[in-house]
């Protein structure tokens, strides 16, 4: 019987083939007394070593495959494989209390996994994860089992799955995998983004996949609308096969738009830019005919490492991303960290609602050494291309006053040294504040552009943690009062002659990308593979039509209206 | 040696007397065999009992002295006393380890301490700090140590702490205890409210008060500019006694005020109405002659409890408010729960941003049961005065069109019950998120009347957690940004005939408040004591004169320049 079940959709497309279960074997762990302490503790630490090697094997995979950012989950898990702060008490309970490795391990790994639940930080949560992730792997090794290995996939299928760790995501082998669905996960999870830079389609959060789909029954993964259809009629396999030549034809099409520039039906141009997390990411900017990078998050830089980056490492990151952009625009984030981004090595307090706390710009205004060794190695870097940094988190003038000037004693002392800068770096900020939309007439006089980050800008607008499920209701991108703000911005920095880009998710959203144009944002900064799509949409698009509903849309009473709006008229 | 200290002027006025050190005695704790169980038992739960029969006594007086709000922290230590989840753990491990009263107690306070204070959150940090309240008295009781008890002082002094315990600060005696200082603490925690409602001079977060004051030493308390001096000179003493008296002569100069209308120099009238918790709180804001209640905060009757309030409970205490105002306005705010104020027995989701959580009308509007109750008690009510009813963390035009719809459902239901409503309830809503700022025009359609929240507003338009030290240099009322949404918020407002209060702590504030004069405020809300002061400040401003420095005001890039404007011109 044909059952159909919704979910979200996670990654683009549509995917045919028969189901996979993918499932964790029960790992049972017995206590046992150990008379050789010595032997059991050797078979703890030879455990240790074959997951090493496994997690090595499994990042190079994922560098290669899924790039650089990526890769750094498991950077991250052999940190923690070769934490002493995890093994020692494991060999001491071996030793003092004489039991097995397994028990041993089960009972510190659980101690430490409950310990970083509790606690009301996403990622001490994630590290949590990570250590169930990696216990696992040695808890395997120790009991001999074999843990399902999706790369060992050799025929055509779609994965069902409660969850995929990020070990398992990485592994997938496209070739073969041709989609997967899960019970839980959402838009922004681990397995979700994976699934979208390996273009392979996705729906996650259905709840119940797993209990109802069993191996080798036929599955239809529709990623564009976010439903799994278990056991279809062959009508309704013709109907998905079509709706897949479709979307492939489309993809065809936009493909042929890559050296493109980007011009409405009645010829305005905006440059469509992509956001990138390393060096790595440039190839996929330039495969989807990016015109730029309009946010490169310098964070991946800090992180899945236990000491800040040095000048040097830094510099080349930004010199490497600037000459593969050949003179194409760069805007360079400075770093983004703090609240719920944290790095080990850096000690952070913790803090009651880190989304409002001590991150970003904040926290470089005080660790000066932090942002200024940051800001050289851009600055040095700034002869390879063509720069612009952006500041993240600015609330007040004081703040962009303060981090310009601290900017601009280090673009002097490296001249003193006789280091050679760039007379053309644009300064500019991230309008993601509430007060600094209000007050961007103000700002427009101060800096050379604005790139306004939607993600925070309406979770602060609206007071709702985007991360929480229970007001989710609340992450209104077409919410009147987002658009006025977003209008508010765009027309302060034109009437000082500045230009506005957006970063956000927003801005490769076909929904707003209509009322952003007639708004008049200059630049739209997205993830790479939704380039081109948004170039094709705004070559249909005229500009000048939709100025004409800007005003009856900024007066909608609910996202609702807006949304029907758009949808019926463009 | 004369020596001035710093600190954070936390409850106004001049006190000069000799150092009182309040210190702890050290409560040391041997692990000893115990061979009589039974009585081990016995010895605890008689020093259970000596600790219950002390706080009732505390409450009391606290109840007396302070008002109901005050008194429910103690109502909170006596439920952990009553908790068999620590008593019985208590008794257990006496029973199974064989070990003294004192020891079990404190292994197991510590843990639950320790697990606490771990949490990311402040609504569990301070049960940390009621356990630690309540373990040390019962500890005391167990070791037969008296521990300092404020209310047995009898000669004029100002106390020296480390940090004063809500117990300690109830127990003061008025009469005798002119002032105090403390090493920690800030003005929202637990001992600067009591403070001030107890209308003592104190200055806290000195920071190192303990290290430099010796029992009987001379010392001055300001709290009008938060500074400690230890030791004055006699021309020293001669300047404070002038600045006391001045203060003094002041207060008696606004106590004349009681019974005027709010008047501004050129006749511009403007209402000041209390903030209160409790029916108790009406008192003071008659004394203090407030014209209403801007801000009536229902939680406390939902807290210190271990169940919901009855629709009596709660129709009682909405009564005696209205009652004992006479006619005159009291705006009820609905249950404002959730995130950091939270509730044991709703068991309400752990949050990483409660802030930006589910919370009062988002909540309300999912749990309708306790939403309808509180709104069929308010409507049973409003016959006994002049009621008015907001909606507070409204975002959305949904939000606010819902929850008004359920109003007039119950109020529907209690007519065809028979029962009277007033039909005159005027229905409005909090702005406190940047969101409903940003869109005032369009609920100005919908509401009776806007009250704009400012500690919320500030910390949302700002990104910065207002409890948070380190960010707390973001929290600026007369930022621009700030100013420019009230502005707004004041203009929707009034160009469709509605009115706009104020109810958070910028209302009361002497810098702010000619500002908000002159963008035409309407209501402002604060602490019953600021009024007269208020009063007093607003008859002697011309709303003219200020409406000539708006747009001035408005533009200015920093706090700074507002504040200097207004501290040289008005």
């Amino acid at each position: 019987m044909t059952k159909t079940m919704i979910g979200i959709a996670a990654s683009e497309g549509i995917a045919i083939a028969k189901a996979f279960r993918l499932e964790t074997p029960e790992l049972t762990i017995e206590k046992t007394v150990v008379t050789d302490i010595d032997a059991e503790v050797g078979r703890f630490e030879e455990a240790l070593t074959q997951s090493k090697a496994e997690l090595e094997v499994i990042k190079e995979h994922a560098r290669k495959e899924l790039g650089e950012d990526k890769a750094a989950i498991f950077a991250a898990h052999l940190l923690v494989l070769s934490d002493p702060e995890l093994s020692n008490p494991i060999k001491d309970k071996i030793k003092s209390e004489r039991v097995n490795a397994e028990f041993a391990l089960h009972e510190v790994a659980t101690m430490f996994i409950t310990m970083f639940e509790s606690m009301d930080n996403e990622y001490m949560k994630e590290r949590a994860a990570d250590i169930r992730d990696v216990t696992k792997r040695i808890l395997a090794h120790l009991l001999g089992v074999t843990i399902a290995n999706p790369s060992m996939i050799f025929e055509e299928v779609i994965i069902i799955s409660e969850d995929l760790t990020p070990s398992d995501t990485a592994q997938l082998n496209r070739q073969y995998v041709k989609g997967f669905t899960t019970d839980i996960g959402g838009r922004t999870s681990h397995s979700a983004i994976m699934a979208r830079s390996m273009e392979i389609p996705a729906v996650v959060g259905t709840k119940t996949v797993t209990g109802h789909i069993e191996n080798g029954t036929l599955v239809i993964v529709d990623g564009i609308d976010g439903k799994v259809i278990v056991n279809p009629t062959p009508e309704v396999v013709k109907t998905y096969e079509e709706k897949k030549a479709m979307y492939l034809a489309q993809k065809a099409e936009w493909t042929k738009l890559v050296n493109e520039h980007t011009v409405s039906a009645d010829a305005h141009h905006v440059e469509l830019a992509a956001n990138i997390g390393t060096p790595e990411d440039v190839k996929g900017v330039l495969k989807n005919g990016g015109e730029g990078v309009g946010l490169y998050r310098t964070e991946f830089l800090y992180m899945g490492r236990d000491q800040l980056p040095t000048e040097e490492e830094q510099f080349d990151a930004y010199k490497s991303v600037l000459e593969q952009m050949e003179g194409k625009p760069v805007v360079v984030r400075t770093l983004d960290i703090g609240g719920d981004k944290e790095l080990p090595y850096l000690d952070l307090p913790k803090e009651m609602n880190p989304f409002l706390g001590y991150r970003a710009i904040r926290l470089c205004l005080e660790s000066q050494d932090i942002f200024r060794t940051q800001l050289r190695s851009l600055l040095r870097a700034s002869i390879y291309g063509n720069l612009k940094i952006m500041f993240p988190m600015i609330a007040t003038l004081d703040e962009f006053r303060q981090a310009k000037a601290i900017l601009i004693e280090e673009k002097e002392k490296l001249e003193c040294e006789g280091i050679t800068v760039s007379e053309n770096i644009e300064v500019g900020m991230m309008v993601e504040i509430p007060s600094s939309a209000v007050i961007a007439d103000l700002f427009a006089k101060e800096v050379d552009f604005f790139s306004i980050g939607t993600n925070d800008l309406i979770q602060y607008t609206l007071a709702s943690d985007r991360m929480n499920e229970r007001v989710s209701y609340l992450y209104q991108p077409y919410n009147p009062a987002i658009l006025r703000l977003i209008h508010m911005v765009i027309k302060a920095a034109h009437k000082e002659g500045k230009w506005v880009g957006m970063c956000g998710e927003m801005a490769g959203d076909e929904i707003a990308i209509p009322i952003l144009l007639a708004l008049g944002l200059d630049e739209f900064s997205m993830s790479a593979t939704s380039i081109l799509k948004a170039r094709s949409q705004i070559s249909q698009l005229s500009k000048e039509d939709i100025e004409q509903y800007v005003e009856s849309i900024l007066s909608m009473t609910t996202t609702e209206e807006v949304v029907s709006l758009i949808k019926n008229r463009f």
